[in-house]
């Protein structure tokens, strides 16, 4: 019987890797008892690493009432795993016939109103709970990696979803502390996707093309873009762009010129070819700056907790000044 | 005769608006002898307070020896602009038809090896020095607004330019205290824009198509993307996508799905049509929130000066402790 979304005690994590090792540290986090659930052969042991890296910053961030690393069970049996589950989160490999798979067997284990959300980066749910006996309990809960540090989760449903379970989805992930993102529409790859795959694939185009390298194009959000991007979004970044007349002068002026120029490669994505692969892996050592992947992810969670906090003082202080 | 890019002490800014101002404003922070032109009405108005915002923030990031206000002179004569001036940026309105003109007024003023760099954010110099006597000394120099808070600025020539030149540039805006982003290949729109264009072009369709707002697209950079591209670029934020074998692992993945998914809106752009502007301004008032302009640049300028700081803290701990 599904509670409701502020009384749930307990979850559980069907796949730990990246992602469904950083809901088990949000869950934890925020004071939930975690059941962890994974195949893998070192799953666990990946799954300890990803928690005793995360853990000291969500102390930092300030962990809920209750919360500890004690209330976290990993097992190897799906069918414990999933017993007195009050919401279960679905994060295991991105392949569709694996997700739908799963998904048939969560939905026979499970109670016919306990929700199953979906880390899925891009398959619509519709196709994900086709085989589902009760896919109107079924929404994709898509995160943005780190999970326990990025705020937002995009939640959609699917042609059969039902919408009081959008409701309550997003309810209980106010309650868990994120950021809900709620879409009407199911749009393939999702909104977050959609927006950083544009920017991905033009990338890729332009390393496919020799116009540049995996470090230029790095350079550009990290020295240029990203900078903005961390303080708002495209329409407020051009409102600050256009001079006293914001974003609709803004908007006149590239109206001008911007969208008929032809600034964005049109037409298919470049070949995924070895040799892409090859060229951007190669340029990327230059990024890596010979840092480990467990460093860089240490100093891009300590800018992301800094920079959460920069913010709201800046947005305080701005609008006490002006 | 051109200086030596470290003993440029004169520089002529073309143009003060946003980016032409921001460039007044760090020029000046850098300690040059600044003259500025614009022919504008309330030009020199705008320009004033335009530096009363920016000052303080450059005071707060660290003056250069010498650097004051007091070394700013305003004109609205042209030759009077540019006489001494041993570097000159070009910041006039994005109107290609004005550039070529304004390129073919400077190359006749200026002597003919002192450099000229425009602020163009998308029309290729080849296009802007096609009426230059002197076209080797032209080259783009594209910031990112606000140029006197955002590191890079894009070093790019046209058919025409001495790569002594584009070797100048660099040098000079180094010395200048920005950071060079020199691109070998002339792309329409440059490497920066065709980055932001490719996101905020895919922005664009979602919301002609009525499948996201304004205000959604804005959090999933704000409360998602933008938080991990305050970081590091996308091929860096996917080698920290693919747990423990890292881009390869991610690209293996997502090789497998995402990019023969349709994952990003092609053909054509969407029409720019009265009714897109209306829907964009008017949805745009909930990222707005109320603030002013100025409450917003306040804001945006405070949070990426305490990220700068906050990102070489975080990269100096992650080194240290691992």
């Amino acid at each position: 019987m599904r509670p409701i979304p502020n009384d749930v005690k307990r979850v559980t994590c069907i796949g730990t890797g990246t992602i469904g090792g950083g809901f088990v540290a949000q869950f934890l986090a925020s004071g939930y008892d975690v059941t962890a659930y994974d195949p893998g052969k070192n799953a666990q042991d990946f799954l300890e690493r990803l928690l005793d890296q995360a853990w000291p910053l969500l102390e930092q961030i300030g962990l809920r009432p209750g919360a500890s690393r004690g209330r976290l069970r990993f097992t190897q049996d799906l069918e414990e795993a999933v017993s007195g589950a009050e919401f279960v989160q679905e994060s295991v490999p991105e392949d569709l016939e694996l997700k739908v798979q799963t998904y048939k067997q969560l939905d026979e284990l499970l109670p016919n109103d306990i929700v199953i959300g979906s880390s899925t980066a891009g398959f619509p749910m519709t196709d994900i709970q086709k085989r589902c006996r009760f896919p109107e309990r079924t929404v994709v809960t898509h995160p943005v990696n780190p999970p326990y540090l990025i705020p937002l989760v995009e939640v959609v449903g699917g042609e059969k979803t039902d919408l009081a379970v959008l409701d309550w989805t997003a309810a209980f992930f106010q309650a868990a502390g994120k950021r809900v993102l709620r879409m009407e529409k199911e749009v393939f790859g999702f909104v977050i996707n959609r927006l950083q795959s544009a920017l991905f694939r033009e990338a890729l185009h332009m390393i496919a093309a020799d116009q540049a390298t995996v470090t230029q194009i790095d350079e550009c959000i990290t020295h240029a873009l990203g900078l903005r991007w961390a303080c708002m979004g495209p329409f407020a970044t051009f409102h600050l762009g256009g001079g006293d007349g914001g974003l609709g002068a803004f908007m006149d002026m590239v109206g001008k010129v911007e969208w008929r120029a032809p600034y964005v490669t049109e037409g298919p994505l470049p070949d995924w070819t070895p040799a892409l692969r090859e060229r951007i892996l190669q340029q990327a050592q230059e990024v890596i700056d010979g840092r480990t992947i467990s460093q860089m992810i240490e100093e891009r969670n300590q800018t992301i907790i800094g920079l959460l906090k920069l913010r709201e003082e800046s947005r305080l202080n701005a609008s006490k000044r002006t």
